[in-house]
């Protein structure tokens, strides 16, 4: 048999966007139809977008996705064979994730659902210019995946994921590929989404391996890109020049991962502009280069709104990184607005902290009332954790950056940024001292974070081993944990369930995301004892 | 065989409060065994309160409910059967529901999980006094839930619940347990729990039947109860002077419901008082009443708060329901706040509107953290569903007690609650001119709901239709809803997402409530058409 071209085609669909995401689908295939292409790969939910939530119950949401697929297949480019993620109803409209084919202008395999709904679609097999292809879909395929179709005699099997990032994914995508690889011991070829879609970031990482599972020839991450491979038993690069892309940086992954997350939210939410108040602070500063860098500095307003208790470090370090960065930058001091509530209210101690807190949320929403424009909340991870922040105060917004991020990875993020600029022989956008400073809210005289809190390398650590490792409080002590800082974090991240309850979303970048993958009750009298 | 007497325990437990629980439970047996009972049932998960989240998953806490066990067992009468809903969990630490039988000090009988994890506990056989029970555990017990025991030679089927109030819920497991006994042809013995937790309230709802499935004898809903049954192969009233509780009032019920639902979060969440703007408008009147009848009128702190935009008659609403009702009043006018603001920012339109609600609210967090006590947010599920209420604003709180009740319903709670008090020969606590006047956010001069929204009978048929029945913008229109307002409401539903996300919990009343049952993406390009 002659060699086969295949595209895979890792694109960036909108949750309901059947006329813009159909587009990208007949633009992308008819490229690789005109590169030499005759099997086209679209990942998982391509046409629909993922995840859907609720609307995939909807029959008119079902309905336009079969009449959108119907349209599409008679504009692709006919003789080529595309293979697409979308959804469909069964008969009593209850929604499922499905893979269809096609060709000549028709979809010509159309499976029904397998296990139920909401499951992987597994275990069709195409053929094209005489190869067997088994066909798996689903949002993360297991090592499982062509189980189904062992002894079918295949020559290779096409993986349609919508797998969203998170730290240490792609390594375990390949392992999982390696799994599947050696059950069959056939190429792999997949597809799979990326773009931010409210709180998950598909990261792509497709890629077709040889029948070991090992990497062959992968996309680059974070991006929308078409890879090129040609098959004749065997898988190799396609494109000219094709080298493979580098080994994923751990912290730059987290650090696209969040731009990407707020670029999509913004565009596929119709926001031009972001707005948010710059501390002088770290967070508030990482979360400002995110911006410029995931919509133009010259969309991204940043206020800095300085109380009686802010340091006149803090306003210089907001203004260098204005400068640096070339953002839109006000200042709107908050003094006369906190003399006004002081001489109806009269607040002390944590009223008077929140009360300075809560008028830079009003003057942000007011901002983005008036001007359009999207806040975005600077909470990190370690602080929605604990529930250092105020509710309606600094956590106002649309869309929270690195909520996700722990506190030691956000300085690690402003080191990283600071580094890549230098690198391009730009000047580092977020000041030294705003790095090297001692975290404080700056709520209250002389105060830092490490009053109330443990040190962050401290709380960072506890809060991966009780959350994210799961590990009881026992366990903690024994590993050397401070009992009684333990016991203290522990209720501290009981007491502010209510609060990440309302906090805003923000892109998930571990596996361990507070609310997504962390939900406890509000309402608990649980208090774990270590004895 | 000679009679048996059965205490069905409708007990209000606290999630991960094992000492409550299980002092709670060896009282009621106490008692119960006391008054003759020989066989004693507990709801599902009574002993660790329900739903768990991710509580659920840790080993300590599973521990804790495994240890609570045993201690229990030791302290309970001898010789009385207790049959109880607990944790537990599995060799790799997965937790399962179970229901548990303690006799004579120690746990008899210790199912092992039947289908996985949070899958119901159905199958076990007990024997007490010679009579033959199957025992079914679960959330929402279907009238399959003996069917693994048919033939089985049963005398009768003992089912421990833990469902939640919802409109028509009743009726419903009526109709299931018709059902179930159809299958087994013999009584059964229902146990539910009472009580709030986050935004489930459990109705209680206990009772037991004939072999058809007819109701016998019936727990009052929405309070704890120990109901006696004695049982010779046939059910009947072991209390003297049983009597049938009334049948279910749909409005009566989702007064008592959310008004549960307040009093446990509070208690439970360790608030004595409970604060809210007072406005005049119907919803803040009713949730005001509401917060009295929970906790005391002495522990509610309602704040009128004026702004140019207050209408006369607004403010002597609320100042007439402070009269009536007794709770604690305070005015605390916003204008020079306003001007404050207004002197530095010069908002004008949905900005200077949306000041004003934000505003009240940082006043109400301010007086919530200076004096302490739970906030109120006092929007309806009208409004919530089309985002027609301001974030950070009226928004802010702890609990929404009418968030699940749409607004043409608000106004049957405040008929409903006037008449009950004019039955009790009580001054009517909510103004009449409050509930006939037009409703009116009164953000600026003579605005009304219905200059942006349809008339809230059209408005709120049109959400029961789209969001509780899911039928399609087309069949609403079919069905004579005008094509422009179906268009309009089902934009808002979708633009209002990410609102509703940061919405405060409270009580579910309904099967179709927003959020836990109608959850859809914030970014969505999805629009419905109708052709």
């Amino acid at each position: 048999m002659s060699a086969l071209r295949v595209a895979i085609a890792q694109v960036d669909s909108t949750v309901g966007d059947f006329t813009g995401n159909a587009d990208r689908i007949r633009s992308v295939v008819t490229d690789a139809v005109s590169g030499g292409a005759e099997l086209i790969l679209c990942p998982h939910m391509a046409l629909t977008g993922y995840p859907l939530g609720d609307l995939a119950r909807s029959a008119a949401f079902q309905a336009q996705a079969e009449a959108t697929l119907a349209l599409l297949a008679r504009e692709l480019p006919p003789h080529a064979t595309v293979v697409l993620g979308t959804l469909g109803g069964d008969e009593e409209g209850r929604p499922f994730p499905k893979a269809v084919v096609v060709r000549d202008g028709a979809v010509v395999q159309h499976p029904r659902p397998a296990a139920g709904p909401g499951n992987d679609a597994i275990g069709q097999v195409i053929t094209v210019q005489g190869y067997r292809f088994g066909v798996a879909s689903g949002m993360d395929l297991t090592g499982d995946a062509g189980s189904s179709l062992d002894g079918a005699g295949l020559d290779g099997l096409l993986l349609l994921y919508a797998s969203p990032f998170e730290i240490g994914h792609r390594a375990a995508r390949d392992r999982l590929r390696r799994a599947c690889a050696g059950q069959l011991r056939v190429p792999l070829f997949a597809a799979n989404l990326v773009g931010g879609q409210d709180d998950l970031v598909f990261d792509g990482d497709s890629c077709a391996t040889d029948r070991d599972g090992a990497v062959v020839v992968r996309a680059p991450a974070f991006r929308e890109h078409v890879l090129l491979v040609d098959f004749d038993g065997e898988v190799r690069a396609a494109e000219p020049g094709y080298t493979e892309p580098p080994e994923p940086d751990p912290v730059g992954d987290i650090y696209e991962a969040v731009t990407l997350g707020l670029r999509d939210y913004a565009r596929k939410n119709g926001f031009q502009r972001a707005i948010l108040g710059l501390s002088g602070g770290i967070d508030s500063a990482v979360v400002a280069v995110i911006a410029c860098d995931a919509i133009g500095a010259e969309n991204v307003t940043a206020i800095s709104m300085p109380s009686a208790y802010s340091s006149q470090h803090s306003r210089d370090d907001a203004a260098a990184l204005a400068d640096a960065t070339g953002l839109d930058y006000r200042v709107q001091p908050i003094r006369s607005l906190v003399d006004a509530v002081q001489a109806e209210l009269a607040l002390r101690g944590v009223a008077e902290e929140n009360l300075q807190a809560r008028l830079r949320g009003l003057v942000l929403m007011a901002i983005s009332n008036s001007e359009g424009g999207l806040v975005l909340a600077p909470g990190n991870k370690s602080e929605l954790a604990v529930g250092y922040s105020t509710i309606y105060g600094d956590a106002v917004g649309g869309y929270a950056p690195i909520r996700d991020v722990l506190k030691t990875m956000v300085w690690q993020l402003a080191n990283w940024r600071n580094a890549q600029a230098r690198e391009r022989g730009e000047p580092e956008p977020i000041p030294q001292n705003t790095i090297t400073k001692p975290a404080s809210a700056e709520l209250r005289p002389d105060q830092q974070d490490s009053d109330t809190l443990p040190e962050y390398d401290v709380l960072d650590a506890l809060l991966h081993g009780y959350l994210g490792e799961r590990r009881s409080a026992a366990e903690l002590v024994s590993a050397g944990f401070d009992r009684h800082t333990v016991q203290r974090v522990i209720r501290l991240i009981a007491g502010a369930e209510w609060k990440r309850r309302q906090y805003p979303l923000g892109p998930r970048v571990t596996s361990w995301a507070l609310d997504r993958d962390f939900h406890v009750p509000v309402t608990s009298a649980w208090q774990e004892q270590i004895d």
